[in-house]
């Protein structure tokens, strides 16, 4: 087997599974701090949380934006977890260069080739969520954006596409963790949260993933997921989140010993 | 957890995972017992084997039609395996009730309301393949059609849905595995070959519906899979599903030590 | 320019527009009768009317079957109209070619390979609609089932494929009316009805498609839309439908003014 | 009927059909004042042209950039044609609001909120195309995110959605433009050319557009198709696009006198 990427600790050829939670967006430093405790102590070391909001209805929150990276970058370097939020202007590029460890590019701008451009000339990884309408060819061709400009360190995040079901807000594609591997060697995560759009869907989703081979899961968490500002439906909260993340690693061990 | 239905050894809440197994086409009688054979070896227990092929270009080959419905029916009391087939017209149904043990309503005809109001009247189970443009709603009043008739013996099967994506044939909708779980109790059984397309993406597509909670997979298996008169690029080889029987096995032990 | 052919009256290089028009479902010999007195009066010549309905959810109203098929037939004979109708079940045929016109095969049926054989060994033309799942090559390769068992009489119906918009029940695909023309010479049908599943949107894509090239549209009306048993959200009234009538032939004329 | 709104001469109540057109890039003066000139012939008053060219494939030609925009306001000027150009990065706003009419967001762009807010802040109009993955009801609040910055002129563009069918680029939801007209007072313009992909569909696609109702159209032309630098499959020549645009004018004229 051709030799894969690693990207800040997900990829690579030694199998394991990085697993990335946090709440959809950062609310207040109380709450994501309350929230970074439980995941450190299930083990998590990856810590995801929302700043810029690209929300489809312009009267929803936004976002606590500048506040929202300094609270994520406060708590990551007190639980010491790497931390990965969204970039949604090209103008926010030092901003995040300075205070982010992996800059996360959502579904929404997969296809916002300045955006990737400028990313590529950028010392920090980014995880490129594929767009809801990109076939796997266009979003490695987005991949490539970014690596053209010289940052090597991308990680593909598959979250689901537009199709005609509506149980689900997108239709997870779990073929395409396999196809990227064949065509790629970036490391490549799930988010089975923004596909499922509820919780009661998760835990069958992030399986899924980890089975079908992902280096990586991208799962939502909160405290009090009711009181969740955004997405309150599809976060998990820490009894179901900490119960998932041991049977992600048994699924994972048995990947790991039958090989991949 | 409410209690879930049992079809022929399939479903139910003791959570094994039946994996039904066979070529894409009948072919010939030598080929179907040699197939077989190594299937039993491999300790599975359900044979699958078109002898009606529904092929989109007319000019393709159609099945052996009778024929290989009765050589299904020889080697699958050879070696006692339940046997699975697919029906393409209402006419077929008494011949299919005497020599079939799974009546298969195939995707493209999840829609043709007669045949499905027919099989309602039939002893044997039926298992519904879902349409390429069904919503799991749609797809489940479509049993419904079957289940009115007095027939509540019927089997779901998810075999991907119509996407822009063109990296696969089909887009393996692994969300639908634990829709259908919240809103029927009808087992429900993946099909990764026909949504994949190519054997290469078989594996990682089948251990993803195990880990998500199929009741079932069904995968399509040759001897000398370049050699299959239909879909060839899709079968595996005996050596490859071997080691799928066992991962299969694997990933369902996890999911029933810890619960679903 | 290749020459196209003709199918009762439909299609051909004279580049008429058919219109064909009538309720969703046959309701009673009454209201048909007083539909295809009005349709008659508009100038229309093709009187359509469902008599089995392959309706999603088996509760629901699943047509007046062969009492409906025979009020079609002598509603047809009185105002001297040619009657289009669905056919759902292979054992229906003889019925069909008795007293049918045009055979229509639904979108759901699309794929149902025994019935189009049969079809094809049989006098009468059929419609064949777009399936909600076909590309346009697998909906010409589901017309070459018919052609391939002698009838050439075979018209094409679009009327929306699946997609993830949902302002609409089908989206109307206005460009395959000139993909079809270039691989195919069958005459191709719109049907904007079922595509728009609502009234208001109709007279717009009917005019859409006349434009586009169509050789004929099929429009639903009903004296009182909102007393239809089926659909009753996307018929038209006799006014509407009538001033739609004009409209298609001021469209018609200035594309056979114009050249196709 | 309720008051449509009116943006540079596109939309509003007095229901002409405002024809944009112009190459898929600009590739230099000469060849952007000769297409120029032609189409002022056919009586075009806005021309389109793209500098900043966002290609799926990073290693495909980008554009003329700043230098391509320049060309494009001289000729706009010397032939008093009004000029409409895709926008790519917040940090050229400055720039289009000194040198083009009317600023292009392309489908690529519809959910980059962030400059859709800012160009909510902009003195000049703005023509936003319909996201690939967009539903009406997404595209529409993608509108606000620019309306509530207090711009209110704001063009919508249907230039075609993702879906399975293959024979297109996109898939044009014809159905779209009384959507629109139903939900918003926005002027609604087609892009049949991206849509088809290929020259011989955009006629009739076009003319289905006008039929439907479309406020505007917006077609690629150029001197010598088959030279143009991107998307050569699509344009029209010249001749072939001084017949569309009268067809487009008869179009227009029924809908007029009809009543829309």
């Amino acid at each position: 087997m051709s030799e894969r990427l690693q990207v800040m600790g997900i990829g690579g050829n030694e199998n394991g599974c990085a697993v990335i939670a946090g709440p959809c967006a950062i609310e207040s430093k109380m709450i994501t701090d309350r929230i970074a405790d439980s995941l450190k102590r299930c083990g998590v070391r990856y810590l995801r949380g929302g700043a810029f909001k690209p929300r489809t209805n312009p009267k929803e929150f936004q976002g606590m934006r500048k506040a929202g990276i300094e609270i994520l970058r406060e708590i990551g370097d007190k639980y010491q977890m790497v931390v990965v939020t969204e970039i949604v202007d090209t103008e926010h590029i030092p901003m995040f260069e300075e205070l982010v460890d992996i800059i996360q590019v959502g579904a929404k701008n997969c296809f916002n080739y300045e955006l990737l451009k400028k990313l590529g000339k950028c010392k920090k990884p980014v995880m490129l969520k594929r767009g809801a309408s990109a076939k796997v060819s266009e979003w490695l061709m987005a991949a490539d954006y970014i690596r053209h400009g010289g940052n090597e360190n991308v990680i593909l995040c598959e979250r689901g596409i537009r199709s005609f079901e509506d149980s689900t807000r997108f239709t997870l594609d779990i073929s395409s963790v396999q196809v990227v591997k064949e065509l790629s060697k970036l490391p490549v995560v799930v988010d089975p949260s923004h596909a499922a759009g509820r919780r009661s869907l998760v835990r069958s989703m992030t399986l899924a993933a980890v089975a079908a081979g992902a280096d990586g899961v991208m799962v939502e968490v909160h405290e009090v997921p009711s009181e969740s500002m955004v997405d309150a439906e599809q976060a998990l909260d820490m009894l179901e989140f900490s119960k998932l993340v041991e049977d992600v690693e048994l699924i994972r061990e048995v990947r790991n010993v039958r090989g991949t």
